[in-house]
Parts: C-alpha cells; sequence; structure tokens
C-alpha cells in the first residue's frame, strides 16, 4: 500500500455554532493523508463517534470561555475506532483496531498516546464507542469510583436513554441500587423499563418533574448521576437526601448556549447544598484509566452476552456527521450514535 | 435554692427580618423559668453565643425556604454555655458547667440531649463557644474530616478573621498547608498575618480578589474553605486546580437575604464545576460527632498554651444579644463573639 496516494477527507470547523449546530458550521476539506514518522502509525478510520461534549469544543467560548477555543479550520477531535494501515510503531500492528480521539477524517497519524486496542473478540468494533468506549467508561467509573454506589441506594439518572444514561441504569441496578431514569417522551420511557432494566421512568416531556419524582423517590435521592443540567440540576436537589451527592457527567441543557438574563439561580443552588449536606462534583475519566482493566473484566460479558443491552444508532459516510451531533439535542437519540465511514 | 423565685428573661422572635436584624425583630419575654422534670435540670445561663448562623433561623424563608421558618414568639436558639443549678439528672450535677442549644434567655430545661461537659480546666469558659466550640470544631471536621487537607496544599479561606476562619488557618498551617485568608480591610489582613499565622491575606475591600489571588496563590487552590459564599465564590471556582474542592461551611453573603434578578450565575457555576472536575460540598459536625474526643485532644492544649490563637469579642448582657447579632455583618467581627449573661 503506498502512502501517498491516500487522499484524506477531514472536517474542519468553519464557524463558530449559534444554538444547535448547523451544516453550515462545517465544511469538508481533503488533502493528502498524513505520512507517519517513527515511532508513530497511521489510523484508517472506520467508525466515528457523535458525542454531545464535542458541541462544547466547537464553541466560541467553551466552558462558558473557560476553555480556549478551537481555531476555525481544526478538525473535529471526536473519538474514532480505525484500522492501522501503516505502522512504524511496535505496539501497533497493521490490520489492528484501535480507538482514539483520531478526529472526524478518514486517516489520522498516532503515536499511541491515549490510544485503545479494541479486541474483535468483544463484539462488533464500534462497541468500542458506546458501551466499551468512553460512554461506558463514564458510566462504570462515575458510578463506582466517582459516586461510590452502594447496594440499596436511590440512582437518578437524566439523559437514561442517551449513550452514558444507557449504560448507567444496568450497572447501578446490578450494583444493587433502585435506579430511576429521566427520559423525554414515552417511547424512551418504554424503553427504560423494558429493556434496560430501570426500575421507574419519569417522562419529563411532562413537565412534572418534582411530582413524578416525589412519587418514584419518595424517600428520596441518594445519588443523581446527571448528564442534562439545567433547572433539572436544581429541582432534583430539592429532593436529594441530606448527605446526597450530585455527579455531573454532562451538561447537554446548556452546551447550545444559555440564557443568563435572570432570575439568579446561584444562591439557591448554594444554599440547596448546605441545606442538604450535599456534595455535587465532576469527575474526569483520565483520573480512573487505572480501572480500564477491571471495566473491560466487568462490562464486556455483559455486552457480548446482551445482558447489558445496547443500542448503537448508524449513519453512513462521513458528511454525514454534522447533522448527526445536531440530532443529539432536542428530543435527543436513544442509545449511542456513531457514523460509518 | 427556690426554683419558684425564678424568673426567666428570653429574647423571643418579634418580627421576621429584612436584611439584616434590627431592634425592633427581636423582644424581651419574661416569665417563670421551667422546672426540670425527672431526667431533666435546670441551666443558669453565663455566656451566649452570637452565630451568624441564627440570622437564617431567624428568617421568614430561611436557606431560600428549605427550611421552615421559626414560629413568631421563639426563644432565639443559640448556643451557650450555663451553669447546671438544678438537676434530676445524674450525669449533669449541680454546679458543673455545659454547653448546648440553650436558647438567648436565663434560664433553660434540658435532658442532656446535645449537652457537652465543658472541662473548667481547658481555660475561661466562654471558650466552649469559641475555639472549643462549634466553630472551632466546624474547622477541625471541616479541614480534615470533610475536606481531607494534605501537606502541601494550598488553602484559601473565606471570613478568615471570623469565629470559623481565625481557626481554620492556623489548623490548615499546622496540617501543612499553605494558607491564605480573605478579610475585609487592613486591620484584619494585618491581623491573619501577625497573630493567625496565614501564609498570606487578600484585603476583600480592595475590590481586586481575582488579581489579588493570582498573586498570593499563583498555582491555583486546592481547598477553599467559604464561610461567605456569593460572587467570590464563583470567582475563586476560576483559580481552583483541576480536582479541586469547595468547602461551603457558611454563606454569611446571602444570610440577610439575596438579589435574584439575574444575570443568572448558575450555568456558569456548574460548567466550572465541571471544568475544573470540581467537588462542591457542604458538611454538617453532626455528622462528625465520633471525632469530638479527638478535636479536644489535639486543640485544647493548643488553646491553653496560646499556640492557637484566638479573640473572642464579649458584650454584657442578655439584652445586648440582638445588636451583636447585626454587629457580625458589614465588615464583621474579629474572631468569636458572645454576650456575658
Amino acid at each position: 500500500m503506498s502512502e501517498t496516494t491516500l487522499t484524506n477527507r477531514r472536517i474542519v470547523l468553519a464557524a463558530y455554532p449559534e444554538g444547535n449546530a448547523k451544516a453550515q458550521d462545517f465544511r469538508m476539506h481533503s488533502d493528502a493523508a498524513p505520512t507517519p514518522a517513527d515511532g508513530e502509525f497511521l489510523v484508517g478510520m472506520r467508525w466515528i463517534s457523535v458525542d454531545p461534549m464535542l458541541r462544547i469544543r466547537i464553541d466560541a467560548a467553551p466552558m462558558g470561555g473557560t476553555l480556549a477555543p478551537l481555531p476555525l479550520g481544526t478538525t473535529i477531535p471526536g473519538a474514532a475506532v480505525g484500522e492501522v494501515v501503516v505502522s512504524h510503531h511496535p505496539d501497533f500492528t497493521v490490520g489492528s483496531l484501535v480507538e482514539g480521539r483520531f478526529g472526524w477524517q478518514d486517516y489520522a497519524v498516532s503515536d499511541g498516546a491515549g490510544v485503545h486496542h479494541v479486541d474483535p473478540s468483544l463484539g462488533s468494533p464500534e462497541v468500542a464507542l458506546g458501551p466499551l468506549g468512553l460512554p461506558g467508561f463514564s458510566a462504570y467509573v462515575g458510578l463506582h469510583a466517582a459516586g461510590g454506589v452502594r447496594p440499596g441506594q436511590t440512582v437518578l439518572v437524566s439523559g437514561a436513554a442517551g449513550a452514558v444514561g444507557s449504560m448507567v441504569g444496568p450497572l447501578a441496578r446490578a450494583a444493587g441500587a433502585r435506579v430511576i431514569g429521566v427520559a423525554n417522551g414515552e417511547v424512551k420511557c418504554r424503553y427504560l423499563i423494558d429493556e434496560l432494566g430501570y426500575h421507574a421512568a419519569i417522562d419529563r416531556s411532562r413537565g412534572k418533574l418534582a411530582a413524578d419524582l416525589a412519587v418514584a423517590a419518595p424517600d428520596g435521592v441518594d445519588l443523581y448521576f446527571d448528564n442534562v443540567g439545567g433547572d433539572m440540576l436544581i429541582e432534583v436537589m430539592r429532593q436529594l437526601k441530606r448527605g446526597g451527592q450530585v455527579l455531573i457527567c454532562g451538561l447537554m441543557a446548556q452546551y447550545n448556549g444559555v440564557d443568563t438574563t435572570g432570575p439568579d439561580r446561584y444562591p439557591a443552588l448554594l444554599e440547596l447544598i448546605m441545606n442538604r449536606t450535599a456534595t455535587v462534583r465532576a469527575f474526569a475519566n483520565v483520573h480512573y484509566e487505572h480501572l480500564r482493566p477491571d471495566f473491560i473484566r466487568d462490562v464486556a460479558p455483559l455486552v457480548a452476552t446482551g445482558a447489558l443491552p445496547h443500542r448503537m444508532h448508524v449513519r453512513d459516510g462521513l458528511e454525514a456527521a454534522p447533522d448527526a451531533l445536531a440530532s443529539l439535542f432536542g428530543d435527543g437519540v436513544t442509545g449511542k450514535l456513531v457514523v460509518r465511514v
């Protein structure tokens, strides 16, 4: 295979989105694929991940300006699964499957940092972007390492039908917790109960979260695994048990921008933290890399046997990625969304 | 001593304060002292504590309405040190000194629940309302049990010259941390450095918190021990290290009421928690009662020898208590404020 013949299509950031991302915020760019140096390898992309967090990375002022914006023209830095097609690295042989933050493009060069081998015996390779990838690992380390979930606890999950939430429910149930999921619409709520094994589901579209939560968790919530943020977080905190915990995994409600014209909910949040003797914490997967072998050992068999159900949604063609990202917001997607390159 | 001859003066809540508490929000009431039943004892008050948290308890909607308001006419439920004057309880002999939430009054009946013996050998009895009482215990369990302070950490303390803050500084320094205090005005800042052993002090009245903090803690803050809340909390979070912690001990900035007419700082706080991979938590002393013997063992000798400096401010006469409470807000008081009954 000659490296010089390879053309690399890549999706780059053309403009900082306002609100939900639109087609014109992206541009397809074609140039020669990069050439791996000694100690590097070239990955040919097979699947790319469409993740809500990407919306933050392409914002003009990511996370309220606490992160530097991505320069325009940068390749969208999503996770992906690909095949090693050229290698000058002893640990990554040609033909092996790898997962890493390779970006939305046909080819990427890597030195192996942050790259994981994908074991084809664990199922279809795109699973390494879902239940055995970032979303699954977030659910696993969030619940067990950061959250310290214990049997008998009441765990509430927002975005419960999403890529992370659809893993949190079954894993929390397996840990002996009572698990309540919040999702938009009856179809997703049925999915939570019938397929994911949530003990109860709350349909956010009813607009009665507080009342529905009081019924589903009459003694209050021990652990709120939050993928959404927004008003729901403060509503849930009013029904948090004393000493309860809020684990912020995602803030989807505010990735597309926020309206800060009052009322100011900040003093109320601080008062609730104090009144509930609560802990509100975020966690970062990178702090828990040492748990990856445990994660694969515990979760891979459940995925392989179907004991841990999951849904993958597949769009075809690299060019489908921007629209796929936009589709995550609003009503959202059930399960994990990927693009087959 | 005849019980029937005792008159009990008590300060009751006459009106829910708006903003800082005023004289007309309180009323002095006189009636017969209560009579202890079997298993109870009567305490004659000697010192009462004036604590900022009392402002919350007398609010019309305490903690943003998350607590029930105190009924009008209720005795102000402050902590106090008194002497047992009548006893039908084997563990509390006449003449012994006790500390408990006896309220702003001359006499109170107790069954011993939540009451601690005051050891006169540990110094002047009113110390049981300051360094060896609730403020000291809050500083001790907050830093060690909730906060898990470690040598080499950078600890920032707000309200650093107050009853709790003036204990946190020396205790954090003794634990091997680098300690920075925030207080209002040059006089208090000098007190932090010269008497309490803070490594650095930031004068909030300069209005340059962010810049001053960047100088005092160029590598960021590991642990923010917060007695104040308000804008300062969000400012500090911007300079929190990744994985850093905010410990909410008090929210003095909002005890007198809050202005919620935007901008809404809530989304920014959530984004900062996520961006800093931060933990924001409150703690309750009652969860750590098992550490009280350790606290007395570790802290009492430091107080007795003067190795742990502290200031007590004394006002005279029960009737001085309402004005003393109001004086805690605004510029505040250096050290612990008590009233000698």
